[in-house]
């Protein structure tokens, strides 16, 4: 987003500066995982929800810094808990500097989140981040109690990318707008955008587990059959080959007894079904609606960015 | 202390409310740990400094329970961190279930914290508890990284005291001043009671390890020696052991190879070298120097509760 260009050069001087500690570790451990090549999407979401709110100061730098730093956080601990391999296309920190380091560095960057938004000044601001880190922990937790479950519901799947994806999506762009002094139709319509946009991208994440190669992905294609994880398109499968499969799913998911050679066929099975296909489709009209929660807002250079945000969201899968 | 008993239990209450989630492990998991046996002496510590600077709403109870919560939330993730077996008498949940639901229902406990200290209202106490959060990750990142370390100065000890157990203290006390409308003298002298009693606190902590037995201790004696910890009673036990006994530490805590016949040759190397007794010596003058700390508050009954509350923190190890 060419736009948003010198604001998030800002909050990357941000990131990196907030980052540092005199405990050696804790910079080298952020660097690793903030440093390179991440999107920065979710800070994007809440400069762009700010500015397109009439932002006029760079408050809305400290809250999208902040934001980053929760989800940078999430993602060291939600690495410890799935004991993955790659993040973000390195390995992932607690191979190199163990799980017990990766948990309190987690810890160190969600505190230093906090201090970021008291900066920010906004407390409102600070009640929206505060109640989505929380969300967040609680849909990571149901995912932990639900990952193996053949019959999770898909209304239950989709509660649950709500909580552990989409929430900070929502919240980050309302942050953004509610510490601009946006009305609160507009913080509601661009809450709205980022929760239907965090969906979409969740979707595609999960679609690309079967369909991607690692170069695009960041991490391993594979890694959520490997761990079990019942996600979209491997419900649909499921449901689309009972009385078929059923043996397949249950030893390969359940039972936690899986091959190279099982994933393969659990890819045909997704692919076949038309299990990946439609949650592609699921995706893009999640996609649709975040666009369609737009349309209140004033028509702007900002908002036309964050259309083609949803786009871009999408096309990550084509 | 009875004169806290009315606030104490509306405190308990909140915890009790605020731990609830539809996600049925995180209210069984944090009942576990935040239920039973727990002292409460963090969230006192608030409400006592709130009450002394004039604190007439109950906006002091919202942040006593985020106090409990913050510190609940670091017990957590140490005892993943630390492998530990017990905590507060009982077993430690991660082996109950699991590490990954403790590491999360850790950042749940943390952003319930910071929910509770948005609705307290007061962005200054906000301030000095994310500050403190960060300062005890920032302390168990520094132990995680020097915990093996025979020649550990005792100055960097003490750093990592205060910073992973003392902060917590202090900002409890400060946040508790702030958020009355002490004077700014007032809430510093509060922060200094609590850092030295949370110093005081943490000394005694260690010496128990070595003197005390499991009941009283809510863990397992020897845990630390078990985690090649260095503490204030081994590091002052292997200095006066110099040229004697440095192949057995070499072995037991730099190398890890430890039996329990090692533990009780630890313990009798601790006690009879008097690390034990300086210890608990060091913890005494800084018990005196947070009772020392609350003069230039106005005479009270909650300033007598203070004082008696350092006492207390010492007395555990007579």
């Amino acid at each position: 987003m060419e736009l948003a260009q010198p604001d998030m050069a800002g909050v990357d001087a941000l990131i990196r500066d907030r980052m540092q500690s005199p405990v050696a570790v804790i910079p080298a451990l952020a660097e690793h995982l903030i440093g390179g090549s991440a999107k920065r999407l979710r800070p994007l979401l809440t400069i762009a929800a700010a500015r397109l709110s009439g932002a006029q100061d760079d408050s809305c730098l400290k809250l999208a810094a902040a934001v980053e730093f929760i989800h940078t956080a999430t993602l060291l601990h939600d690495d410890v808990v799935d004991s993955s391999e790659l993040r973000r296309g390195k390995v992932a920190a607690h191979l190199i500097w163990g799980a017990p380091a990766s948990v309190l560095v987690g810890d160190f960057l969600f505190a230093r989140a906090f201090e970021l938004m008291v900066e920010a000044g906004s407390m409102q601001a600070l009640e929206i981040l505060a109640r989505a880190s929380r969300v967040i922990a609680e849909g990571e937790v149901l995912q932990l109690t639900r990952a193996h479950d053949l019959n999770l519901h898909q209304d239950m799947y989709l509660e649950i990318i709500k909580a552990k994806t989409a929430e900070l999506f929502a919240a980050a762009a309302e942050a953004g707008a509610v510490s601009a002094g946006a009305s609160p139709e507009q913080c509601l319509a661009l809450r709205k955008y980022g929760q239907d946009l965090g969906v979409a991208f969740q979707l595609v994440d999960d679609s690309l587990d079967y369909s991607g190669v690692s170069k695009d992905l960041g991490k391993n294609p594979g890694d959520d059959f490997r761990e079990g994880k019942a996600t979209l398109p491997l419900l649909l499968a499921v449901a689309r080959t009972r009385g078929r499969e059923d043996a397949f799913w249950e030893r390969t998911i359940n039972k936690g007894d899986r091959t190279d050679d099982d994933f393969r066929r659990a890819r045909e099975l997704i692919i076949g079904t038309g299990a990946l296909a439609s949650t592609l489709d699921a995706a893009d009209e999640y996609a649709d609606a975040a666009k369609a929660a737009l349309r209140v807002l004033p028509a702007s250079p900002w908002r036309d960015a964050l259309e083609g945000l949803a786009d871009f969201a999408v096309s990550r899968a084509a």
